[in-house]
């Protein structure tokens, strides 16, 4: 009575609630089609600074980066964290309150496993990058999803979170500067948001991976520098967005020190230490120059101006609101077969040559939308859009 | 009506179930010690192999490393991965059913999340590695411990294991060579473990970190080898150990590709990709010459007769069953203080001076135990038990 193969049963029904994502499946449909046009990639085309580069080489040859490290980060690395969320996200934070974390996504996989029980609910803006929930779900939480406010930007609707809530609503998370959506929540909504997550004993947990990325005066606000809400907050960052080395993976978490001590008993188990060698990665890029963050960002402002003109050029077949932030947009299709965003982006990237990201993914009010990056150069998304205005001509 | 600080039931009931780790607890309390003599560190003593480090230090400067890598790992290092199943562990690999992870650590998340539901139990022999038990806690699944044949080396206990499965039991977790134990599981006993999982439709998953590590002809065996086994084993593997780079934190799992999928669902929100840096050194790790790996495996062992030798002078203190692979030993505590583990190590490190990890986190079996790991120096060794012996005069 030998059975040979996994049963059916053998996955966990945790992850079998989990679809399998749109954007990895877009990224294999791609290698199908011959030199196709890439407005799907939430990596920065820019190489990782050249001084940081240098950095790592020499702590590799010193042979600094052989062993673990604290599971909460190296000590200096630390030190250099305080610095920067006090000057740059007006945080007061003490090396006790941190946690070097494997990118901004183990730190959130981490925060949901430390404050999350089978069966509660945490409230998410729709749309939201999709990732967040599907921790959630690992967690055998409940995602809850409360639509914006498209029309102003994609902007929160602290009615509707304040009506979303239930005796079983732990916590309230986002991405601000939002991916997919381009966002930047505004410091009076977050307020207002810290207000409800108070009045109601909730936790937030924060994705801040684009913080440095914001266009048109609009301002990057962490909630975590709310006094009241420190002790209650997880706040996420990435260092590998703002100095273009995502392959890095390394980020970290600032709450209370309580909480860390929680959050290790699961950042032990998904990781021991985030990798070293990245960790000293990290130092340099916080101590260096800091004059690379600022020309990425101008790259991305003249990227995304320039998407929103070849945009404007195509306004029977899309809409949008003007991203304020990140280097992503979100667009509502206004073609006739926009309701199914899978379909519709499969056939642009089979028939048109041009990769994009479904909607769906991020939420139930993003369908009907797709998703664009402009981390890339003017040429591909001039190659995208010529092909677009071809396709749809 | 607005409370400041995050209130007592904030963090999740799961969390509140693990016990804080006593291998960080005995860190932290060694830095109040003077010049401790450690017997406690997992990790090796020696650097990376210099090749390792050049191989790298060339990716990080011809620009390959800042970009993400796919999710399951770069191809390249996925093809290497193969070639090296095939040879050392008789396992015949695919690509498509390999994910590269953060370490062995991840890997055996991500194996815990894609198999385990709220409820579901995991078999667990007892001693065991803390961590793997924690892991089936975060998805508030029940460790289940299995007592091991102690003076039989700490030997599975097959009939033990066919006694403990229930309805609720869906899989076995195992390491071997042993953290904490030092033992190597016999194919034999692994042989009849596998026709038990085959009989109750249940998955393996196992840790084989130390698989490089095995003295007195004793002989890894991987029970994903055996054909009808390999899709419902999920084999976690990491070089962390082999190549003397734990601070990189790289490693790899092989199961079914149809697994791989649903593993890909708790690999992309824990990590995304592992640190691609660390995938190059993975590459020059198995690409490049091997001997290192010899060296290491005869240091230890020549470290292993030390220790032994040295335990065997404190034979009114100590017994031990000799580890026949891995770094670690586990000496039952004969002193009149030993059935209380923690407290017996404290004291060892305030007033003796030497660090050693007691032995209650391993395992209900385990108490009255401590971990001594002989990854270290001679001089280290001989530290130790110099002042040991003084201790317990």
């Amino acid at each position: 009575m030998r059975k040979d193969v996994l049963t059916k049963n053998i996955a966990s029904t945790r992850v079998k609630k989990i679809p399998a994502s749109s954007i990895h499946e877009m990224t294999r449909l791609s290698a199908q089609v011959p030199d196709p046009a890439f407005l799907s990639w939430a990596k920065p085309t820019s190489g990782t600074p050249e001084h940081i580069n240098r950095a790592v080489c020499e702590a590799v040859q010193r042979g600094l980066v052989s062993g673990y490290s604290p599971s909460a980060g190296l000590p200096e690395l630390r030190e250099a964290i305080v610095e920067k969320l006090k000057r740059d996200n007006n945080i007061d934070a003490d090396t006790s309150e941190l946690l070097v974390t494997v990118g901004a996504i183990e730190g959130l996989s981490a925060a949901v496993m430390a404050l999350i029980d089978p069966g509660d609910e945490v409230l998410l803006p729709s749309p939201n990058y999709s990732t967040h929930a599907q921790q959630v779900v690992l967690a055998s939480g409940t995602p809850i999803y409360v639509p914006t406010i498209e029309e102003e930007g994609f902007r929160l609707d602290i009615d509707a979170f304040r009506k979303a809530i239930t005796p079983k609503t732990k916590a309230i998370m986002y991405c601000t500067p939002s991916n997919p959506t381009g966002a930047v929540f505004d410091e009076k909504d977050l307020r207002s948001l810290a207000d409800i997550t108070l009045e109601n004993d909730l936790a937030v947990i924060t994705d801040e991976s684009y913080e440095y990325f914001t266009f048109d005066g609009a301002r990057h606000f962490s909630i975590g520098s709310i006094p009241e809400l420190k002790d209650r907050t997880i706040s996420c960052f990435t260092l590998t967005k703002t100095y273009a080395m995502t392959g890095w993976r390394i980020g970290y978490v600032h709450t209370s020190s309580d909480m860390i001590t929680q959050m290790q008993k699961a950042h032990i188990p998904f990781a021991i230490c985030a990798p070293v060698v990245s960790q000293y990665a990290a130092m340099a890029a916080l101590r260096g120059p800091q004059d690379c963050v600022s020309k990425f960002r101008a790259n991305y402002l003249s990227l995304r101006d320039l998407a929103c003109k070849r945009l404007d050029e195509l306004s029977s077949v899309f809409t949008y609101q003007k991203p304020r932030g990140s280097y992503c947009m979100f667009p509502k299709i206004l073609h006739k077969d926009g309701a199914d965003s899978k379909s519709f982006c499969k056939k642009l990237l089979l028939e048109g040559g041009v990769s994009t990201t479904p909607g769906t993914d991020f939420g139930p009010t993003a369908e009907g939308h797709l998703r664009i990056t402009f981390c890339c150069t003017e040429a591909e998304i001039n190659k995208a859009f010529d092909r677009m205005e071809k396709y749809f001509g």
